[in-house]
């Protein structure tokens, strides 16, 4: 875009078009000086960022395509979330480099070494709510993170987060992932003074509604610090939390 | 009642009346026994059972007149729940001997000793849950249970309710009061094998939805052993309580 | 625990270490008098708890591998919650004395006699709410109650429950199960003295909005000495009532 | 309506204008026809039909000019609900026979002798419910029907209801109102094979969010035979229960 | 029941039994006054009413066992509801005279000859409205009502109704079946002075969730005299109906 | 219609029937005026409304059926929505000039040349919004109008809208289909002075709860000049735009 | 704008400044060309755009110096929403041409003759929704566009609607305004082949919840044409009829 | 803690107690580990953590005992949250050096120099938005972090955020205030790669629903790198902010 500014404004200066002409040519170029600002946003810390494919509702042609089509165009890591086995399976015919994580359903095609910057505990309540947290955990593996895992730690059985506080301590942001009654991010809030994410999953029944429960408990903690993301979102909690961790 | 169906077969025995004209006058004591068995069933624990007056929504007048009817009429505590202290400040013109408790909101019209049984617990996570926990602990303590507090020990700060455990352990039943997130009946209900009695309150603002939140994470728990009552309803469950702790 | 921490403080005794080699050695043992104290409290009542398994939502290789464990490490009956017929089906051929309840949907493998305690009633409203009074019903015995059932006695016809009023008197506490209009746990709280825990079902259609109508209406009874948990949560019911039918 | 097409047809019968004319002429009428119909549809049974107002968000002097108004206009009852006393009080200087009735907040200015047919009989759950019970009650007075009231009999204390069976056998439909869980039109429901008409009120706290709890409850009767109208729209049931009093 | 009080009373009068033994066998027949009492409230208009059969969630065997047993054992018509044609496929094999109506979903089978009283009118807005107000139609049919069917005439072409006024006039009571928007009720209230049962369907996408959006529609309708049932529930419309047309 | 009454006011002037006769036929062709009315009113636009038929929900026989009798009957334009291909492939072998759209999962049958007036700008948030948008885009063609597509311009990346603003300033309607936040009609209707018609859709999950996310979003939209249709209604958005676009 | 960026090209030209200057100075100029298009997509229908102030809760000095601020800047006129009596009060002491619209709370202050083009037909349901549809009306006006009224038509009383269906051809675009069931707009839909516009109001009591029942009313009508604003925003109607009626 | 337990060790050590005793005595103090893990935990970066009153339904004595007692007791600032005006006159009575934000409606009792960390970009949607920004602004800032304010930039006029990306770029980390559509945190997110929490507001009317509109609405974001907080909870939403900015 620079330089096609640059050149409008050549021409001018030698006088190959005059100033109405040249402000006509700029007009055309709607909006660039916009879309570099964006574009220069992005770039600073652009290399940990993945190229994402939510695979829920494409077909498995589709995701293929969308793989290949990615893997060919950019540097980055590609990332595919909710991905099925079956779509996996289809993938590797063709990127045969691409890895499954089963429980958190996600395809992974990298790129080349990763750093493993600062510390991200990703922390689960029910064994139930691990997909969901695995989801988070590989997001932020993805993009550059060092990442802890401390799963099935619910408020049920306190002394189960308890005598893991050292992880809690050590890490730079948390995850918290609960179903049911979401209790835990407020615990977990209350115990340390860093970020923590909390991410509602839709495990429970009944009064549950399908993740409800759990998000007004998050959206409503007593404890102060947390940032709640939507039911069952764990690439977004992954997300978030590489953006924290890595701020400069 | 009993002494009516009694006169009647006397009468029939005794030949005062012919069979089919008791049978008409049994019909007419439509239900007697109905009412008899739920008499019967209510008196093995009347003593403890207060008469209560729901203050709220009734004049001051309402309220004094029905107290007035109430101890003429009846040997039992009299509980009077919501009340203002305009109310009270009316009635110990006509019943001197009225309580008040502010926090509470409740009139005490004491008809004798109270045995104090039991040990019925009353948790409240902060100290704006404290009036529905007060009202929770009056209707207990006048149903004839011995009660004790632990107040502000909501889940921000956790070793506030780990450090008086023998409290929990003490108690036979345990009432847990929480507005906001609603997460301390789970940590509770994780620490003890005792039945606990969860009160949502209203305490909060936004998407606690005037304790909906506290609510549905209650119902959700992840903890078993716990029941749920209304939002604010601390005289439910005080009775609820009373009843467990004297269930024979 | 407490041998761990006795051996240190022998250690010190003997001038085997230090005491900061001792102070170091104790905070590496972090919370365990915090786990004591919840071992404790559990320990009084401990053994009519079963071990549970939430069946709904695992695989069958996943149930089989749970209870395998759950019976050889634990001396407590263990029981399964919402299990499929092809789930026991695979079970018995590893744990012959396995036993499946249809209704129920539970799976229980008894370690040996049980105590018949108290008196719990389980009283259903329809024929359709069975399957959930099924489920508190068999948590309630595999704790070591004895109960008793009372079903399809819903108001439509309130003569079916009136006629049983015998029932209601001699139990020490009541689950009433209920969906549709959830009217049922107001009418048994108000015919008797005794805690009754409500469980709403999800039977219904339309505006029961799948348990909420049931559920809402329990909340709200006008009968005093109700509690209230999630929609279908047969389980948590029969556990409740377990434990006030046990409490000391 | 009538008369003018007949003097249209008239006109074109005696040649007075063309057949052009004429059908121009009637288009004019457009919907007459329809009109009509309306009309002679209500007349049936208008006299009983008050004038109604809704006095409610109504200034004091806009009620006291619409009273006139249709005092002056009409040979029917008029009907005021949510009236205020000070409303009241300003209408009877200007409409001396003006009655109001305290507890329903209703105005009734009687334009003559009102039949007292069928039997409809206004039950009520609670004290609190009565304002509600009580405007269905003067709706259906006001509209010509004998009216039986039963208050306070809810199901808290089923006694109450049961010694009155002859009440509820005596009438020819039933309207049942009731706050926080709405359960009495089921009982009542299930006792009668009556048209009942169920009036959810928004008396209660907490999760009866203002008469949802009692409304659901009533829609998911398990009694059949019951039609429910809106929350404390006690001008609706009376209504409705008149035109079914009245049904030919 | 009856017929046991006399003995008891006989053997009383006759010196059999002395009055302490007649007053214990007396408390052992608790209730029945007031189950004599319920039967004789049903029996006045028992004739027209069905034996009912909801056959959604019952399995093709418990629905033919209950129907056989329901053909021996009473004089009644038998109804079932939300039938699969399979389920009447296996039925008729067992009781060849049964009879399906596919759009209703209903199996009726006919004990003898049926009135045909009154003149319920049936309205739907929608063609896939249908269903609903078939099984309202059918309902009251055999509970011995004449019934005229009105279908699609839907407020978004208002003239298919107006032109069919006379079908409205002539009812004693309409059932108006609406999904959507829920406008029709309204619109038909407007227009006649009888009692209007109206019935949400569930018809709809998007923002009618399930139906809640006609529900709230009728249950807030601008028109008097409308009486609201639970979404798609034709059966109780019918129901009702039948109550208000034969109520005397 | 007019024609009919014509007749009969002709028998009139000719004295073949006498005015009470005449006024009786007139009677029986009840609200004819207001049908005529009706019609006239949809007259002047007539030409490009399409003939539309919901095939969800339609069995492929009763498609067919209705499809074949409107091309029969009328000489617009047919519009099935929501259409699977292999009702499409039983349309086809009946009617070979179907087209169908997969995307849009519409069939069109055109009955000649059609106008392309204005210029309606369907534009869409995301990928998973095009069956929505394009249901818009087909609706709005088959009535007559130009449209205009602009695809996956989420706010997530705004400077892909930025940068085709010169598409939205031609517009005379622009149509804007989103799910998740639904923030682009926000965004949109800042940008233009234009009729937004926002369509919400149910793409997204959790807290999305089918798309009232994305609806709240759109009826509370800080920019001014939107109309917000159901969720998921891209005919309804395509009807209206072509309502404006078309409005004389 | 313009000129800023013409003088920087006349510097280029006449070589004042080098071209990497110029870069540089342009790129300060961040999204001028954005502005400018958006100034630009804005101009051509915006002598009718009203500067908007929304009242409600701004103090009545905030309104009485933004009013004067716009005034003085604009030659558009200055229309204010939701504005009490007492703000209008003290405005007229500093601005005396302002008018005070006591129905739809809105302060207008004109610049200067207004067009009166198209036709836009503002319906109110009942007496009660007036305010939200004056709103809309005096939005309208404002915005120069003529307007027609036609209150108080609802649907109970369809013969008055019905009467004046030569208003509703007559009108380029229509206004719905209706609480309650929300049903007008879905027959008024049903009769035109309009663009309507439906305004749902916070009228009615109990289930209408504020308005959302009219609502959810209006988003699923089953008449085609119709888009929907926010509850009571009148004003967003009146917009969005002057955008469509202008649209060219 | 730690020297109570070396002080047991020792008296361990020298033979003064035997190990029962000594295990007896650390037994007792149970618990003291984890407490002392939590404080170890919160130390580090504690000094910029503010001791925090909500002042909202505190009378002003509660909040001026309370303030004066922190400020004795703490070396850390006060911060009270939604304070009335009221009640800081009240306060500086007794603590002249406190200050009052009268938008953010808070109070700040200074202990130091405080330094001026990273920076936190806090931006709003509209003006009626700020108060709920200022809280958070304020929050920050006596947290220790340099703030900088961008508000009234919502998304109906784009070209108000565009023309400040640079500020966007600078922060590390952005809080965006946003009522209504809740549409801004969207936009902001698709332009930066940096976190940002979104606080919805309950700024808005009808179908905002208080603020659940927005809270949707952010929930759903279409961005990444978006964590949510309570609505109208701006205090939250600085607390977090400043753990992100100051996460090490």
């Amino acid at each position: 875009m620079d330089g096609k500014l640059r050149e409008i404004l050549m021409r001018i200066q030698t006088q190959q078009i005059d100033i109405d002409r040249g402000l006509e040519e700029i007009k055309k170029m709607h909006y660039y000086d916009m879309e570099y600002a964006v574009l220069d946003t992005h770039r600073q810390q652009r290399k940990g960022f993945p190229e994402v494919i939510f695979c829920q509702g494409k077909t498995t042609e589709q995701v293929v395509a969308i793989a290949q089509q990615l893997v060919a165009a950019s540097e980055r890591n590609v990332l595919g979330t909710r991905a099925t086995y079956e779509c996996y399976q289809a993938l590797i015919e063709h990127i045969p480099v691409a890895e499954y994580n089963e429980m958190a359903k996600t395809i992974v095609i990298r790129k080349g070494e990763q750093n493993q910057l600062g510390n991200i505990l990703v922390v689960s309540a029910g064994t139930a709510d691990i997909p969901v947290a695995e989801e988070a955990a590989v997001t932020a593996e993805v993009m550059g993170n060092k990442v802890v895992r401390m799963y099935d730690v619910g408020v049920a059985g306190l002394h189960r987060l308890l005598s893991q506080t050292d992880k809690l301590l050590e890490a730079r942001v948390v995850i918290v992932v609960a179903g049911m009654d979401g209790a835990l991010p407020s615990v977990v809030g209350g115990l340390i003074a860093k970020p923590v994410i909390a991410v509602p999953t839709s495990i429970g029944y009944g009064a549950s509604f399908g993740g409800i429960a759990a998000l007004l408990s998050m959206l409503n903690s007593c404890s102060s610090g947390i940032g709640v993301v939507n039911i069952d979102n764990g690439f977004g909690a992954g997300y978030l939390a590489s953006l924290i961790n890595q701020a400069t």
